[in-house]
């Protein structure tokens, strides 16, 4: 039998191995933003979901370390009868669902130390057989830096380019654009939330690419994620600051919650249809600052990382 | 000629006095409000709606006064052609529309001086001859302290109530509830965002209720602003603070931000149609703080101002 049909006659035993590798990709991030900060360590609240619902997931957080002010590495294992709320607001038909997916945001300590964010999920949906009628993956990686390095944005760009390279050299271009196209706070003349990454959705089987395929793809991905944000800790990360850079962390950190609450659909979905609070807005930042009109001193570092919000730049 | 002839005849002449008394307002909150904090004083910013939109409006800002860390008392008067999006979101009909209003937004430097929020708008729509199709009025008051003093929860109220029930009883009621009702982080375990007071919108003249009665009934709300807020801050303002209560100030102003973010709708509104953004996030407060699954402890203070936004109180 081969493992094609094998997950046609049990669909849970692919879900189960996507289950796996993103639990062991957990522990991996965790261990490795553990090692980095030197001091804190992760907190892991286990949740489920309410009575007449599926599955719940493993919230880790980290605060008050050297390193990492607040950070949060979120896995979640979820199921259930598709809602109509579902099918407005996803566009999808079928009868049960399961999706499974990792998200992590990390908020560090010394301003030259970026944000970071990334996610990947893999979303399964049946008919009233119990057969996979749709499946597909998505995911992503985002850096939203406080002050800009450009070897930073070249290195953090590479790396992830690099593992798109393997699989198709156009795909780079494409999520490059998703993701600067995504992370927008429109309402702020169309400023980006940072220097972006790559961001994808919807990624199917068919004939060209199988499932296998995206499943190693999934995975180069995953594992690409402490590449290429760690060197860029370990170079900023004892860089000294004062009031000046903290207060404006604290503003760009308010532009952060206003995308997270005013445009991100994984969040406003996940408040609407009573998801987990605590572990959605797990991803705002520890502090932010609201000043009115704000506007950073011409010729300034802080204009220079605004500017390129404001005209997203081709890194590589 | 009548008034009511006259308005018939130039809708412009029930406006303009509107707007007069909506400027007078500003005038008189502000001095008020320098005169308590005694040292800032409101910078004023006048804009103009982008071509192709009419009006435009005074934003006053204040910033770190004595009292007052950011407080913002807008005016604005705006006019256009009726949009399709107005049309949806507002389900209203007509060819032209008129709005005008003022909303301030207070966020004291204590924490025991409670953040305030207070708006009185007025909407007219006109048919393509130009004439009045419809109108109303719509405004409220509401209180966010950090700690509760049950004395200023009462007279918070009673003063909003006094004012309403010169008009009739049923009123105060009414306008309490759909006030508890509205500030909702349905998110939060439906905490409301602060202990409330009083809101209510679509007010039209009837046969029961002219146009008159009901500017003098906008009238008396704004002007009991002063004397609902004042004394309160004046009780409050000296209080001895440290790090502990302005830790679960900048809790709650999280707290605020969500709301204003995920469910207001005029903060929304504005934003998805093209509002100007500084204006309408002056009402965000000037600094917030996100802990991962934040609980007060049993027994505290904290605590006390947790369960009544949980659980609304009739103050009177």
């Amino acid at each position: 039998m081969t493992t094609e049909v094998l997950y046609k006659t049990n669909p849970l035993v692919f879900r189960e191995r996507w289950i796996e590798f993103i639990y062991t990709l957990q522990d991996t991030i965790c261990k490795g933003l553990e090692l980095i900060d030197g001091k804190a360590i992760f907190i892991e609240d286990r949740w489920e979901r309410e009575e007449g619902e599926g599955g719940g997931g493993k919230t880790r957080t980290l605060t008050g370390g050297l390193v990492f002010e607040k950070a949060g590495v979120n896995t979640s294992v979820v199921f259930g009868k598709v809602t109509d709320t579902m099918r407005r607001s996803l566009q999808i038909e079928g009868d049960t669902w399961f999706a499974c997916g990792l998200s992590l945001v990390l908020h560090p300590l010394n301003p030259y130390v970026p944000t970071v964010h990334a996610n990947w999920r893999y979303f399964e949906l049946y008919n009233a057989a119990g057969e996979v009628a749709d499946r597909w993956f998505g995911g992503g990686t985002d850096l939203t830096p406080y002050y800009l390095f450009e070897e930073d944005a070249k290195h953090f760009h590479q790396t992830l380019k690099n593992v798109l390279d393997d699989f198709d050299e156009e795909l780079y271009p494409r999520y490059k654009k998703n993701c600067d196209d995504y992370f927008v706070n429109t309402h702020r003349n169309k400023e980006t939330r940072g220097i972006g990454g790559i961001f994808y959705d919807h990624l199917r089987p068919d004939e060209h690419t199988d499932l296998e395929t995206l499943f190693r793809f999934q995975q180069a991905n995953g594992n690409s994620f402490l590449p290429a944000y760690l060197p860029i800790v370990e170079k900023r990360k004892d860089s000294k600051y004062a009031e000046r850079e903290i207060e404006w962390q604290e503003i760009r950190r308010g532009r952060y919650v206003e995308f997270n609450l005013l445009h991100d659909r994984g969040t406003i979905f996940g408040l609407k249809t009573n998801g987990r609070t605590e572990s959605i807005l797990m991803s705002l930042p520890p502090r932010a600052r609201w000043n009115y009109d704000h506007h950073p001193s011409p010729g300034t570092e802080e204009e220079k990382l605004l500017n390129v919000c404001l005209h997203p730049v081709n890194w590589i």
